[in-house]
Parts: structure tokens; sequence; C-alpha cells
């Protein structure tokens, strides 16, 4: 099983989280993003969009970090990270939507306008900073007010799939200095210090 | 079983399409997108993004259309939309996040500066169209070489939510007059044909 992708991508950390939560192993080729290598005739071969990650699970090539980590759920031995009661996998569903329709496209907008703009040299878009940090605010109170019904993660009383999609942005919110929008959330910083201190997690962030 | 939406809305038409596969049935209350009712706080109470579908089923309330329509795929009887091979499933998921990432960002803009800005006299941004209708293409041009490769439909043999997820968006391609981005790409356009001529998809769009 190889991964193509890189140690620093929010969407190869997430296929990285699922085979270190399902105790699996699978060999990470690294694609350069400073290279520009996912935009390679190689690279675009295995995903037509040329992003990362792609996995290739001895022939069977796919794309899409959100169906990837599905796919590995099913696939590899382990613990589920899948409920399996109707309800909370589908409460598992809606925090995975909530993380890509809402969470995601505000929160990669701080990403862009400190932390990215800072190593590589860009203006800094102060409206589109504003507009991401507000959108974060707001995912993340329905987040706090979700906890604070007494679910220990977003799923019911298991740690699933939603989790693994949630980390990789919040995790950088921290070098984007902006971790006070998770630490000014008591439920939220509780759920995040129970996840983040996961030995999977530190494994796959290098910690 | 209640589902809040618009039968207009292409959110809500997922949720109606997969009842309709399914053979069940659900009230639907109308949310007036053109008044914003979306934005009430009694709506907001059940959606706190403010936006439709919600579904409430029978106190169970939740949202997020894709999260719904894999809710709906497991909680009522009738034919399964979601293919029990590991690897077919994992393809439909694929097809369900090309839909998200690649489709319909691209596609909404055609929609919004075409019919929606005759609709509404709002003004049209060339730049946004010509990007959206760029976009679109590319993601038709992924579809039509993966149904080269002999496949039926998007996740194997078997209609799936993979397809429930591209029609609304697809379908709103002819009014906006760009239908022939689906014409002129054979097997997409012999895809929609098969897809489109289903009795369900007909009571859903009200043709």
């Amino acid at each position: 099983m190889k991964i193509y992708g890189n140690p620093m991508s929010t969407c190869t950390r997430k296929v990285l989280m699922t085979i270190a939560e399902k105790g699996g192993s699978a060999e990470l080729v690294t694609v350069d993003l400073g290279k520009q290598e996912q935009k390679s005739a190689e690279h675009v071969a295995r995903h037509p969009f040329g992003v990362v990650p792609v996995l290739d699970d001895d022939g069977f090539v796919i794309y899409e970090s959100r169906a990837i980590i599905r796919y590995l759920d099913h696939r590899l031995e382990g613990q589920d990270l899948t409920p399996s009661d109707t309800r909370e996998r589908a409460r598992m569903d809606q925090w995975m939507q909530i993380e890509q329709s809402y969470l995601t496209p505000n929160l990669m907008q701080i990403l862009y306008n400190t932390l990215f703009a800072k190593m590589f040299g860009r203006p800094v878009d102060k409206d589109a900073l504003a507009k991401g940090k507000a959108g974060t605010e707001k995912a993340l109170d329905v987040l706090e007010k979700h906890l604070e019904s007494g679910t220990k993660y977003l799923a019911g009383d298991t740690f699933s799939l939603a989790e693994i999609t949630w980390m990789p942005y919040l995790e950088y919110l921290f070098p984007a200095e902006h971790g006070d929008l998770i630490n000014s959330r008591a439920r939220t910083k509780a759920w995040w210090e129970t996840i983040s201190s996961r030995p999977t997690w530190k494994h796959v962030t290098g910690k």
C-alpha cells in the first residue's frame, strides 16, 4: 500500500492518522509540493485534479482524502472508526460535512494570511483573514454547543473519522497564532487536548 | 419524518431523490428561500448555519444533505444505494467528493452568472463565469474518461448515492443554457439520459 502525499499536507495527515489508528502500515511516497510535483504528468496520471493524497492499494488507485479514509476504515483490520449505530454514524457524517463546508474554507483563509503569508512572503488579505476568522469562530461555536450536550466525541462516545477530518486543520491554528480560537472555548479545548494527545497523532505530526 | 427544505434547492433534491429511490415518504415543509426563511430564528434552531435541508426523523434532527442521504440509505427499507463491495463503495465516496470539491463550486458559478443573474436581475461576473465553466469542463472531462472505462454508473454497475449528489447540479445546466457541456460528451450524455429518465427523478423535478 502506497500513499502519494506530503507529511505536512492536511489531507495527507488524515490518511496517515487513519492508518495509525487502525494499526496498519503503508509506504509514504513524498510529493514535493514546493516543487509543484503534484502538477507533474506522473502525479496527474494518478490524480487528475493534481492534488495530494492518492492511495494505491495493490493497483486499486483512489483519491480524495475523505474517500480514502472511509475506504481504509473498511479495508484495514483494527478498531472501527465508523460507529455501527445508524444515528451515531449519521452524526459522524454530519460533522465531516461541517468540517468540509464551514470550518475548512474559513480556517484555510486564516492560514493563507498568517502562517503561509509569512513563510512564502505573500501579501496579507486582511478582509479575507477577518472573514475566515469569523467563519471559523462560527463553526467552533457550533462545535462548542454540541460538546456542551455531553458528547465526548463528535459522533458520540467514540473517536471516529469525524475527528480525523477536523484535526489537521485545527492543528495548524497554533503555529498560525490563532490557537486561542480553540483555547477560549472550554469544551472544545478539553476535546482538543484529549484527541491531540493520542500517540497516533503525535506520530503523524512528528511531535 | 419531516424535511425542511425547498423543492427547487439542489441539496433538498438530493434528499427527495433518495427518499423516492428507497420508496419511502416524508413530509416536505417548505422553507421560502426568496423570503430568506432559512435565516429565521426558527430555522437556525434546526440548522445553525442557516441553510436547507434539515431532516427531522421523529426528533432525531440532522442537517447537511450528503450526511442526510447516507442516513436515509441506512434508515429506510428499499434498494441499497451504497454498494456492498468495498472498492465500489470507495469509488462512490470518491465521486461524491469530486462533486463537492471540483464540480459544484464551479458549476454554481455558471448558474449564478446566467440563470440566477437573469432571474434576480443581478450583474454578471464574466471572469467568474469563465472560470466556473472551465472548472466544470475539467470535472466533466474526468467523468467522461471514467465512463469510457466501461462502468455504467459512477460506482460501478449500480445507481448509487454518487449519482444522487451529481444530478441536481447537472439538471440546472439546461435552463442555464449550458446543457452542451453534457451533450458534447458522448458517455456523459448517455449516462445523463439514463439517470435523468428515472421516474423518481421526474417526480422530484416535477417533470
